[in-house]
């Protein structure tokens, strides 16, 4: 047995189930070996985005690491954007990176490049010195690595760059699975403090991220809010929180500082559970960086890398909420909108679509306004933008589809980001993925256009204009989705809207609809 | 003025004529400053894979810089694919980056991550402290350092990671342009030592590389090679090399190990000019890196970073050449080829109707099986995968369009390549660009059919199969590429194809055809 065989038997035993491809020279022996061991299923990409954000999607929705497989470092390059939204999700990724052996990498060979310096920038465990000998064992601790919280962190990405010498050498067979790392607990003299806070009478917001915004914990924090009477929020762009009817009723944090500040404009304390003072997305000129309104304490329940749920189960039992019945989400019968497609019509025909259970993935764009909208329909988890990078929201719909292929998914996409990362359409199309697609076909870069407002600009000028401007020439959506094997439409009107994602949400495989507006 | 007008004018007045960008929020300046320098031309593209790339075929048809504009470090990273490929070619490009301000750095936001990591895979100048009193002297040293050369390398990418507080600030105004380098030149007895090897009566190959490779370089060479009857190659996959009826007919090296090494079989010595000892693209099992036959000596008359023009001027002089006759390629009355889409008809199409002074780029697929076959065309410039990561085809063909707007360009790429970084078609809509693209569609990664092969697996099992393939679904590129605004057709005759081409070709304004086979 060589080394790629012990290594993907490793991974397959450790429990990984799901490699997204796209392999390339060096990569062979690692492709030999996928075909060698067919319980981990390989799904090919044609762009290394949709592999690490796939793969994101896919672990956000179940917990486990998913490996990629990325040629040398360009492959890998072309994956980091979708890698740092993983990070920033906290979600636990597998890289195999294929690199020459070591005896040529002197040779400076065309496809030669330091590896190590682009996985630093988002990896918490790195290898690139594996050898055949080693190179399972390496697999198993690049499995539990994944899977180990540290500071900041939840959940991680391990990347291990192996030279094609150790994936062909001689391998003395497959590695045991190591034991899985389990998350450190908060004191309970912590909680006691919180509970303090609480019970103060003055003004608390609880802030839910990560593994706080999680359906359990959400329950915990949903009766500790009916209890004391402290708000909660997660964050801005939380990697997954579930929503719609019957699930708790939670605030989302607004985007612009400003608002930040407005909605803490009465507060006296902040807790955190598994996340960080808020602070601005981008820093600006006349807005602090720091959103916490004067006289207003931050106080941490639990930090990243610590249990939040157990953190939250101390505080319900330390305040008396347990029997407490946390306030939830109604459905809302909101009816069918007609007529033209205003962004209120168009938000409005997803909510009143939206499959039970669904999975909703966004990007940039409208899919964020769609939030608030969807709260009042079926339930369904909803995957946000997490680390800032467009051009996630198709990939991560496409990964969540691989990992529920029993849910529906809908990816709620901007045009402008939908564009960096459209060929994981084709993925869709060749694994019959349950995902429809709506693309808000603004024509624009508009965020760009508000910030520029925001800049004190009050003229924008020809060049600034044509920067904002990706309707010339006007990129045809479904067209561009027939062409990867995706069924498309166009929707000009908010009937047509409805119709099209009913019949896309209700049948199987994928589907893009252009909403026009 | 700001920091960022500053830099802007600062650089348009070092000579920097064009910004490929994919600008947000943390730019926002840097746009409002390009609006107001008209001067230096903005270009949007919808991944910034299409602006590092462009810059790399604007920068190989020009010798200067272009910069990008890239957002934060996930913009960078989606650049570093062809950067990668730009770094080999050895292009001076500019890239522009747009960062939080130091102070918001620790509030670990979205956006946040280390993106001097990621500069330093591939740049040979870095710098990420300027302020807004630098920024504009820091732009001018970034020019230069640009068309520095150093070690291993002629020309090379600069990388200003600028904080939004350096744009915004206020900046004592443009800074004066800097000296420009020039290269070292190589010692009259280094070139006399040279001289000495060939007038030794051993079989001789000069291999020419980089700034070798140029038109007046090979006039040199050529004269050189007649006089002393010396074998002259360039590597296997150039930056730019100039070729067609008149050209120096030069060789070019093969691409698998063993082919090179047939090829210097009775080679007693190997001269370099401009490059590297040959080695292996990649590494096997079964063939060494180094691939200088036993009893072969390997000498340099001028590293990459020395002055090749003038050593090969010496060299002339010393070997009593300047007045010798090259040999030249003669045009070849191919015919137009009338039947099937078989790969010699293709090929042969693509050479009959090869424009006057047309640019071609490669990627991966036939585009370099065409390179033989179109010596006996019309003259042309040639440029290939420099750094063996696909998806540069496309970008590449676009920047050279724009640096050349008088000349075709005909970009030749595979399928597989083609997907990669596919929004360049965009780009060629949006600026009218005179590209004839052909995509070689054979719905699979034919190399890594092939590179199995190789590593003696005679049955390839129905994963790897899969993995190879990339025809389920189909794609459409004719609506791909009309869905970006470009006109296409499909041809399935070779007769198609000439009718194809030849109006492609003649038409102002890009045309892709997707050749089926």
């Amino acid at each position: 047995m060589n080394g790629a065989r012990a290594l993907i038997e490793t991974l397959a035993e450790c429990g990984v189930e799901l490699c997204l491809a796209n392999p390339g020279t060096s990569e062979m022996h690692l492709v030999q070996a996928l075909d060698q061991v067919p319980r981990m299923r390989s799904v090919l990409a044609l762009f290394e985005g949709v592999c690490t954000g796939a793969a994101d999607g896919y672990g956000r929705m179940t917990g486990k690491p998913a490996a990629t497989l990325l040629h040398l470092g360009p492959g890998l390059a072309n994956g980091i954007a979708n890698l740092h939204n993983a990070r920033k999700a906290g979600t636990p990724i597998i890289n195999l990176v294929g690199n020459h052996p070591q005896f040529h990498i002197g040779y400076d060979a065309p496809l030669t490049s330091d590896i190590d310096t682009l996985a630093s920038n988002f990896s918490c465990w790195i290898k690139s010195c594996s050898t055949a000998d080693t190179l399972a064992k390496d697999g198993a601790e690049a499995y539990t690595a994944s899977l180990r919280a540290t500071p900041g962190s939840q959940g991680q990405i391990s990347t291990l760059i192996l030279g094609a010498d150790a994936a062909w050498g001689d391998s003395p067979g497959p590695s045991i699975p190591n034991g899985l790392p389990s998350r450190s607990r908060i004191d309970n003299s912590q909680a006691a403090r919180i509970a303090e806070v609480l019970r103060s009478g003055e003004s608390c917001v609880m802030i839910l991220e990560h593994d706080a915004a999680r359906p359990e914990s959400l329950e915990q924090a949903g009766k500790i809010a009916a209890k004391t009477g402290c708000r909660i929020m997660t964050g801005t762009f939380p990697a997954r929180v579930d929503g719609g009817a019957g699930r708790i009723d939670v605030e989302r944090m607004p985007y612009f500082p400003e608002h930040i500040l407005a909605s803490f404009a009465e507060v006296k304390h902040l807790i955190l559970v598994g996340g960080q003072t808020p602070a601005s997305f981008f820093a600006y000129r006349t807005t602090p960086s720091r959103l916490v309104p004067e006289g207003c304490q931050v106080h941490t329940l639990a930090r990243i890398e610590e249990d939040a749920l157990d953190a939250l189960n101390q505080l319900a039992e330390l305040t008396g909420a347990e029997k407490s019945e946390a306030r939830r989400l109604q459905r809302v019968d909101m009816g069918l909108p007609s007529g033209e497609m205003s962004m209120r019509n168009m938000l409005q025909a997803v909510a009143a679509t939206l499959p039970e259970n669904a999975i909703v993935a966004t990007d940039s764009g409208p899919g964020n306004a769609a939030h608030p909208v969807c709260q009042g329909a079926a339930p369904h988890s909803w995957l946000s933008l997490t680390g800032g990078s467009i051009g996630q929201g198709s990939p991560v719909a496409t990964g969540a589809a691989l990992a529920c292929p029993d849910r529906r998914v809908v990816a709620l996409l901007g045009d402008g980001g939908a564009a960096y990362t459209i060929q994981s359409l084709w993925t869709q199309a060749r694994e019959q993925l349950n995902v429809t697609t709506v693309i808000f076909a603004n024509r624009k870069y508009n965020i760009l256009n508000i910030e520029y407002g925001r800049l004190g600009v009050t003229e924008v000028g020809p060049i600034a204009e044509s920067l904002f401007d990706i309707g010339n020439p006007e990129i045809d959506w479904t067209r561009l989705s027939e062409s990867f094997g995706v069924p498309a439409a166009k929707a000009t009107t908010a009937d047509e809207f409805v119709k099209l994602l009913q019949k896309a949400n209700a049948t199987p495989g994928p589907f893009l609809i252009q909403a026009v507006y």
